[in-house]
């Protein structure tokens, strides 16, 4: 690598470098904030207490798997640099995953209590501001440690760095699927258990003291929606990166090694533009405040990105460095060619940003009309926002391949400039990560501000009111971040399709065989096992899609059996005299979705193994190519869904259709305890879903041609291990299927629940 | 073709022939029973009534689509003889197609009374066998004009049958979505109404006289349930005979177009047989019944099958005149290659019947685990049922795949030959199709029965009993019968993937292109466009469910004012002394579904045109194999969701936690109508569909290709084409996103519902 490339990529980490002391910028001005009164501090040290022991045990068991991992890794092919560098940065990626997961947890629990206080204290403003500073810190962790995570790679293996840098994409999108697994099944687990028998059964409003899951459904947020969400998020930006400088150094050279570090970067340093110019005006609603960052951010981010290309990169495709040579053999620019396709990225995030908001927004059409379908019963409520989700995903997975298409068109011709641009498109999503992810953040801690409020009962009305909007911008801010992290998803993985074949084509060449005889695998779509290879891959995701809603189910109905034993046999819970012992549905959370873990997790590794080494790579390419359309439509329509059904409760409860305790409203609390698993659990865990399948993927490929063709070619082994991998797959998913806790109960308690609301 | 294989054909012509004088011979019996009092004989009237006169507008507003389709299909490439006859053919598929649906119309709503009838007066097993039957009419029907259309097509156009073959197919298919999309709304709608303002609001039964939307409801079993159904079922066996016929001709030459004939002729005789072992034993549940005959009937069938192979077919692939020569060149028996694909099909058709069996019988532990969610409430019986339904159809659809990779094993690596065993698996699954629509229009006819039953008052309780057992028997056959439907199209469809790269690449041939120029249309399943095709394809089948299911509730809310207002407004109705505007609802229904028709009817149609004329031939593949994947599993997920639900509530009501009238109940009729659209509109036009999609995209095919390549190449004709195309899709679902009657009632009726139960 050139000196001047060096030092690009010195810059990046150095900005990486400085994206995380504007974390802890951001970090020490929310800590700084009042925490008010006593009761609220008591009721904050109850969540942060919950959180964290979940968060360690939920560590401990991932460790034992990533070892396993890191041993397996070490066994794939490659020289010895390749194969210690990988397994290596794989850990660095998982420590990288977790530690954003656990910063953004524990800043949380106690930013939560800090903007409760400020609600109550000093007004809106404030408390919009320690919550988007909240976000702000997480945003700028993810965007350095990813910056700086590469950076340290390419610096360090420079040729190599693309097999070292699959390494590290998988170790971030592994653990962060487990948090998204994880932390999803237990927030949904206690918000549902909470919500049936509290608002269901006994018709107290959410959050009430006396509800004994209340403490648990706030220990949820933080450890789904907070620790998932940033791990998530740090993951997808972890991968689009990893894809870029793959396909960058295929394709360019070195210049590409270097111009996907630099795109992303522009984004650390408008995110904290963004972060800074979220001030609320007067008389205006919160999401407007935010979207207005969002937007600005994203046009200074396309500018400066646009004259990056032009300062940095040559003005032909023959002075690219060690470009491929098709690529080379071009006319026209490459900088238009890159600010064309970085561009790109930024208007799919944008025109996600609008369509998700018109979807799932209370002041538009689509949730207005679940919420009128409320006065037809809660059957009615379900099939719109059922066919409100499929239609909405339609519309976003079209502008996404729409986005993939015209990033492939700039292309002109040619593969794996096709590919690049992809990525490159991918890049420029990223540059908005640092602002989504302060938008994100702001909704769980919104939330749990709103809880601590509620339960200390030290909130007047005002701040209550405050703190209630803020939590309605955070639900749209959520459904968007969800619609912006499957985007990642599929132009990752559509790149890294690339990195496939490559693979491929080196393994091939390596055991002797013709690189023409990468056909005779059968990537034609029209072949009949390519076919069944898609319909596994789509299958795989609706099996996960499942396993997570049933492993919801199961963990809510133990929960709702809880705390009606605690209204049963705690003497004087409903008049306030006796405590209910919130400690025993955090426990139950904690077991069940760490229970749960397993299954979904082995399913996500174990596929594309079960059917790259049974079926071969022809069929491996359509698995993959079945998981990221299925996996898109997917995610979109849970989180629409939920995400509709959730804002039509909000629509009845703000006085339509005969408002609070109508048959209407009870209609809309159905639709979004239904929701609550599709959105917040089994949706977003998708997106690193369809990355750890594709880094598999990506991973095994050399394994598998090794055993299908040359001098150690076994198909004894290798079917050996589809099949091991196949029964692993089976015997979880049947042990996933014993008697559960909730259906146990279920056969032993025949009461009724006492109907009091 | 030999005179000897023009012998075969003829005698196949001649079992279809034979076929038919079965199906009159069923139908004599089934007339020549009693009709029981002059009550049931009124209900009955009216409902038939309103079937003829909705099929009759449906038919009027369908002949103006077909005729603009026969324009359409004369324009497409191809010598003067097969323009001519694939128009013809076409318009004959969709004629056969109606005369199906109708007879499938016109015989239930006589045998409903019929049923009612026997079970009041002669008991339980001259009723079972009445309503059975009746089934063994329509497949007889089914199977003997699908013999006798594609018999005739071979015999009249010889080498030429393959291109008419695809005009036949395409009728049908077409004919059989509108059928399935319209009498599916309609169905529905009267239902999901019938029930939220009957058993929800108001705490009356189901099918109760008081209720405005009985009689509606009890038309939409027939127009839906029976003539959907058997419309579906014959494009099914019209689509799959013309796949394997197309590909056997390409495979195996002359034997190849007569073979795929021999084995549903096969069928045809073994469906009789099992029409007529269908004898009930002393006391033995109806379901076990029929399975018996299933089973029994399918065994033979397999039998006899590979009989005829080596009777028919010779022992060497070389002896096969006119082979393909890749396939000439095999070592190996043909015979085994045909035998082991029909067996394939044919074990294909009994798992599926014992999974769908397990998935949604309320003998077994899903459905059990279903039904005690229930005590938790509405939201966990969403949620379990909704896991159920998604993971049931993962294994479903890994089954079919594992069908599928079976035989494709069979080709011995050569392509044509793996999708002819492909298509021959579907011949095996074929000869089951008799005994399956007999078993499938057992459903409706029964649940009608009971429905007369109910409203005329004139059945006694042991009578009513026995008709309620019959319609659960119904409940599970109807499942079974959209699973193996499925399966039908999975097969198809993959095997018409090879008749899609020969339209192909004869097309390029022919405008002077090199063949290996195909590779350069991307069919690379790596490839961003086929990727994005790929997306594109899954996200259809997600936008026909979401708008589908979108129809059923608006219709249905339309529904629910009606009866309100009939409730408030007619006086004396809950007395019994007033009497409800029936036709009122029965004519809501009508205009509702046909105004939703065309939409869903315009997507499947256009989008293969749009994706295939704007993105190319390679994104068209990916397009199609994202349909087949997605469609494949959305279509099990819904029916097996649907089909749980309304057992679980069976569950409930045959007096397991807690009964009728129950929390518990409650909940699960909420699940039941949610599930309603699920399992009777949206998921069962899935499976026409993706045969819709896929003939259109074999039929356009050439077109793209002359348009993309060699001198009648105009970029602008064929973009033009997409854009005209997406267009109208876009206006068509815009315009069925008009402001819904309902909700404009919603917006007028301020009044809550009264609740009475």
């Amino acid at each position: 690598m050139s000196g001047s490339n060096l030092t690009y990529v010195g810059v990046v980490a150095i900005i990486g470098v400085v994206a995380l002391i504007m974390a802890w910028v951001f970090r020490r001005e929310v800590l700084r904030a009042g925490e008010g009164t006593e009761k609220m501090q008591e009721i904050a040290a109850a969540v942060q207490e919950g959180a964290s022991a979940y968060l360690n045990r939920q560590f401990k068991t991932l460790a034992i798997f990533a070892v396993l991992v890191f041993g397996v890794l070490f066994l794939l092919p490659g020289t010895a640099e390749i194969r210690i560098g990988r397994s290596i940065f794989f850990v660095v990626g998982a420590l990288f995953s977790a530690l954003i997961g656990y910063l953004g947890m524990w800043l949380a629990v106690r930013a939560n209590v800090r903007v409760a206080a400020a609600a109550r204290d000093t007004g809106r403003d404030p408390a919009m501001r320690v919550a988007f500073r909240t976000g702000g810190t997480v945003g700028m962790a993810t965007v350095g440690l990813g910056l700086v995570g590469a950076g340290i790679v390419v610096f360090l293996y420079r040729d190599n760095a693309p097999s070292v840098l699959e390494g590290f994409g998988f170790g971030a999108a592994l653990l962060a699927m487990f948090m998204r697994v994880g932390g999803g099944i237990f927030t949904k687990a206690a918000d549902v258990g909470a919500d049936l028998v509290g608002k269901v059964e006994q018709g107290i409003p959410e959050d009430d003291p006396r509800n004994a899951a209340t403490i648990a459904d706030n220990v949820g947020d933080n450890v789904g929606d907070c620790a998932g969400m940033a791990a998530d998020l740090f993951e997808s930006y972890a991968v689009t990166l990893v894809a870029a400088l793959i396909l960058g150094k295929a394709a360019f050279g070195e210049h590409g090694l270097v111009f996907p570090l630099i795109v992303p970067a522009i984004g650390a340093l408008t995110a904290v533009l963004g972060v800074y110019i979220t001030r609320p005006r007067a008389n205006e609603g919160g999401l407007r405040t935010i979207n207005r960052s969002f937007y600005i951010s994203a046009a200074v981010s396309a500018v400066l990105s646009v004259i990056a290309a032009f300062a940095y990169l040559p003005s032909s495709f023959a002075g690219l460095v060690g470009a491929n040579e098709a690529v080379a053999a071009l006319n026209g620019d490459p900088r238009l060619v890159a600010s064309a396709a970085v561009i790109i990225g930024i208007v799919l995030a944008g025109i996600i940003l609008s369509l998700t908001g018109y979807f799932t927004g209370t002041e538009h059409r689509p949730v207005k009309d679940v919420g009128k379908t409320s006065l037809t019963g809660a059957a009615t409520v379900i099939l719109s926002g059922f066919a409100l989700g499929l239609e909405s995903a339609v519309y976003t997975a079209v502008v996404i391949a729409g986005a993939v298409y015209a990033a492939f068109l700039l292309g002109g011709g040619v593969t794996i400039l096709s590919l690049f641009a992809v990525a490159l498109a991918g890049c420029g999503l990223l540059t908005t990560v640092g602002v989504i992810v302060a938008m994100d953040t702001f909704g769980p801690v919104s939330d749990n501000a709103q809880g601590i409020a509620e339960m200390s009962g030290d909130v007047d009305e005002k701040g209550a009111a405050i703190l209630t909007e803020l939590d309605a911008v955070g639900n749209t801010t959520k459904a968007i971040t969800k619609g912006i992290a499957i985007a990642t998803a599929v132009l990752a993985a559509t790149a890294l399709f690339g990195s496939y074949t490559d693979a491929i084509t080196t393994a091939i060449g390596e055991v002797g065989g013709q690189v023409a005889n990468v056909a005779s695998f059968g990537y034609e779509i029209v072949s009949p096992n390519t076919l069944v290879g898609l319909i596994i891959g789509a299958a795989s995701v609706f099996l996960f899609s499942g396993l997570l809603v049933s492993a919801v189910g199961r963990a809510a109905g133990a929960v709702v059996y809880e705390v009606r034993r605690q209204f049963r046999e705690i003497p004087g819970i409903m008049e306030g005299t006796g405590k209910p012992e919130y400690g025993k549905v955090v426990d139950i959370c904690t077991r069940d979705s760490l229970a749960e873990l397993a299954t979904p997790g082995l399913l996500a590794a174990l596929a594309p193994i079960a059917v790259g080494f049974g079926l071969g790579v022809g069929a491996l390419a359509g698995f993959l190519a079945g998981a990221i359309a299925a996996g898109t439509l997917m995610a979109i329509f849970l989180a629409n869904s939920g995400g509709s059904w959730d804002n039509a409760k909000k629509l009845v409860e703000d006085g339509n259709h005969g408002g609070k305790g109508s048959d209407a409203h009870e209609a809309t609390v159905i639709g979004d305890t239904v929701g609550d698993p599709f959105k917040d659990t089994a949706g977003p865990a998708i997106n690193p879903l369809i990355k750890v399948m594709n880094l598999v993927s990506v991973l095994i490929a050399p394994a598998i041609v090794q055993l299908s063709v040359g001098e150690n070619a076994s198909p004894a082994v290798r079917i050996g291990i589809a099949v091991a991998a196949a029964l692993v797959i089976v015997a979880a998913v049947t042990y996933s299927k014993r008697k559960p806790i909730a259906l146990e109960a279920a056969d032993n308690d025949k009461a009724e629940p006492a109907k009091v609301g």
